[in-house]
């Protein structure tokens, strides 16, 4: 299949390499071109600019957030000038709005919008064990499912509507936030018991078995807040999509709240460059704990 | 070994059997006799007190709460009696405080205290695949390891001062709750966005694998909060443990007063008698969604 | 003086008059052309669009919100028009970016911006008893002060910074929406415990002397929410901006996530056209009270 | 008329001297004798136990908590002695079960129980300008009215239940408690915004008039947490109490919770022998401002 591919991260970069090794005709874009040029080397063809990765039959965006897809896709007027039948699938945690956005705007060209965010750490796209969750008009998610099983290993469907599959990932990425909030405040009382850290993280990571204990655990155990797997203003981005998804449709989320409390509290610190899991040390803080973070 | 066994409701009478099947010579001890007989058909003694339970190396508890274990045990004046080399171990969940004067009384008269509160529903409890912590003297924490084997399939230990395995516990159940309030959340903001119940069921336990996601999941998606696994009224118990054990060591923990305050809105709906994932419902009806609760 | 004022809804209007009585040539302009009419009565004269209002010394806005102030001076082009000696006075509840935005545009033109929002509901405003917060250039507000106190009794100067007077009122309005919150709490403790709501607003307003607990106090007591003073939407959007204003420099404000999470579920019962009081039928609700709407 | 007085702290010495300038018959007792030479020199008689003060017609205890009330009251057995005329009046701040409970043991023996506790601080008691809150037998309130009036300037009766009367002092309590935690919110937004702590003291003790923001406001605004008007300590019991007077009647009070954690993070930071306007101080780290508390 001709495939475009727009948004070359970490993500990005390890999804489109999956499509070119499945064997399909893949041409991806970046705003800077060394990501590009190493999937040449796989067999990419390198686009110049956006537009030229979307004259296939799908077209994949991997951005930032919801600003760089206005900015790319939007106000370039991409959307306007696609052909008929192409499907544009977005991959990025983006709010429902824009994706309510995307749909109409798509609607009105006779091109198709479907949502599919995905969840996993880079290390997960690379081995190809991402979870999507995908929503979208039925015949162009199905167009688009092989490509899909290309890129992950676990894959669900949540109907026509696209925004709805940014829903899922929303609230997906509140239940991730939410364990980081809910160890925080479990490491903080038992370590105050003068319980080692190691010790509790080996009885919290097996006895309730979900890969969130075992990564965010060890790194709470470990106060391991850098490098970051995901910095805390990516945190603080994902709960107020959290809180905006469900001020929407009139649905109080009070864990999130307190979550975004805490984060503020982290930026205060000057947190702002470590993984999110640094909310456990604000907690720890405040239970007069020593902090485990070094200069300060 | 002969080993005694003070209380046999559903979990009490599943881990009595593992220690008769795997070969101890157990005396059982009920308040009403019923659980006790069945247990003899298996080759318990019945003791027709909990005092006649107390004559072996190990005595092991496994009464309601606080209130039953400090008017069985203290007030009854057995522990005052019981030989030295008795090592009595309370596998329920008590507060730290009862731990505390449990092991002040038992070194007093020369026995030893073994605090081993467990995870894992009655049904676990009949599997022999419970998860249990422990804490105590560690020859008496030795001496006791094979009966453990035999009810449990994993097993830590957390030093000698007894308590701190109720400290561990208390935080388990804790994490328990939260994940309750999490999915909670969670549910309500998908629900109302027009998700079905079953497909972010599907979704949420296969993105989280985690036994609590699929069982406590299941019970919100389908609002199917009878019979309950665990009462409402045993849940706010709880989650005031959780609280008063942060307050001994000036360590707040913001989620825990939240869910309390969730328990007690379900109680003032006259849900006491339903699981306490009924928390869920609460969130719901905040949210504007119509109660799946009947007669409501 | 010669004076503009733009926005006669019910604070305006009392506003614009005592300008007039007090003796200022006062030429006026609202959308729709009833209230100007009215006040040409007085001695107004009517703009037939916003820029002839701008034609004074000094002009206020009494627009609704942001997005108002958005069309009605900036997209409009306005300022960039403004004669260079115009001080343009911004009276109503705005945030802290636009104040600074048109900080910033007045700066580029010559003119000069202040931010002066008051307290006070449409009768103090009928009363000129309104607290009006300033900030804004010192010769500036110097020359529209003689205009401020023929409108308010009160006055306070918050330096030369414009938006620190939209900071100041924000805080402000949080602390109204934290003592209804306060106040439904107390309320719905005390009512489950069978005491009289009136004989309890006798108490708590005469042992807590504040004009908010007297008119806020009423309101729950006699559970009238309607008609509403300041409706719901309003104090959603009034706590969002204290949210909002927080968030800008990283201080957490836990009781306003707290009353928005209150105003989200009052807005899911649908009570949007009610005063924000209604938090206190929330959580009267919760405690398992009988709600005192009618019609739920 | 023949008066005891139980408990002589600030509080209850200038009570009690009151009464003895009122003109009545007064006996006191104190744990310490200190306290009770001054009243004598006033013309109070000294009893040398807290059973010689019970044989007037009216005995006042102003005894520290529950605990000491029943140590000096119940455990004594002075209650099962009293003559049947007597009414106990107790004015402290105690738990609505320990009310019930002195109820009960008082109409058990024929005397008369009324819960009269009181508002205002140590100043206030001197100035005879406490505000009372009383509850109990209607003619055993009325009896005692008159000697309300010589410590009092503002009455509140209700009702024939004692306990009634504590649970409002409670709520009263908690609504301190929350106007504190919201000022100390709001100064962290505002000086977090380069606004000056004494400006915003002049603006929102003279916009929201109510001595509460007078006293609290400027304690916090001056970070002056000693001497202590309220210890940090006494804090945590009053808002426990409110969180236990709501679960007696499965109401949640979300602010007490919140304050209850801001208060055990101030505990934790060895905050114990400030006033407890302190949470301002905890609050205004997390939002990364500079404590003002010297040595830490």
């Amino acid at each position: 299949m001709k495939v475009g591919f727009i948004g070359l991260g970490m993500m990005g970069r390890a999804m489109a390499q999956h499509l070119i090794r499945g064997g399909h005709d893949v041409t991806v874009y970046n705003r800077t071109v060394g990501p590009a040029q190493e999937l040449a080397k796989e067999g990419a063809a390198i686009a110049h600019n956006a537009e030229e990765a979307c004259h296939g039959e799908v077209v994949f965006s991997m951005l930032a957030d919801d600003a760089a897809l206005q900015e790319v896709m939007i106000e370039s007027g991409i959307i306007a000038r696609l052909s008929e039948n192409v499907v544009h699938v977005c991959m990025a945690t983006i709010s429902v709005p824009m994706a309510r956005e995307l749909t109409r705007l798509h609607a009105a060209h006779g091109s198709a919008y479907v949502s599919a965010p995905c969840f996993g750490r880079p290390e997960a796209a690379v081995a190809a064990r991402l979870a999507i969750v995908a929503a979208g008009p039925q015949r162009a998610v199905a167009r688009v499912r092989p490509l899909f099983d290309l890129m992950g290993h676990k894959f669900f469907v949540f109907g026509e509507e696209a925004a709805l599959a940014n829903v899922v990932k929303i609230s997906g990425n509140f239940y991730v936030a939410a364990t980081i909030e809910t160890l925080g405040e479990a490491f903080a009382l038992v370590r105050k018991h003068g319980i080692a850290p190691d010790a509790y993280f080996d009885f919290i990571s097996s006895t309730f078995e979900c890969y969130l204990n075992t990564s965010y655990g060890s790194i709470i155990a470990h106060e391991k807040y850098l490098p970051a797997g995901f910095r805390l203003p990516l945190g603080l981005k994902d709960v107020n999509l959290a809180l905006a998804t469900g001020e929407a449709v009139n649905v109080a989320l009070p864990t999130a709240s307190l979550i975004r409390d805490q984060i503020l509290s982290a930026l205060a610190k000057n947190y702002g460059n470590m993984d999110w899991a640094v909310i456990a040390d604000v907690i720890a803080q405040n239970a007069g704990l020593p902090t485990g973070i070094k200069g300060t």
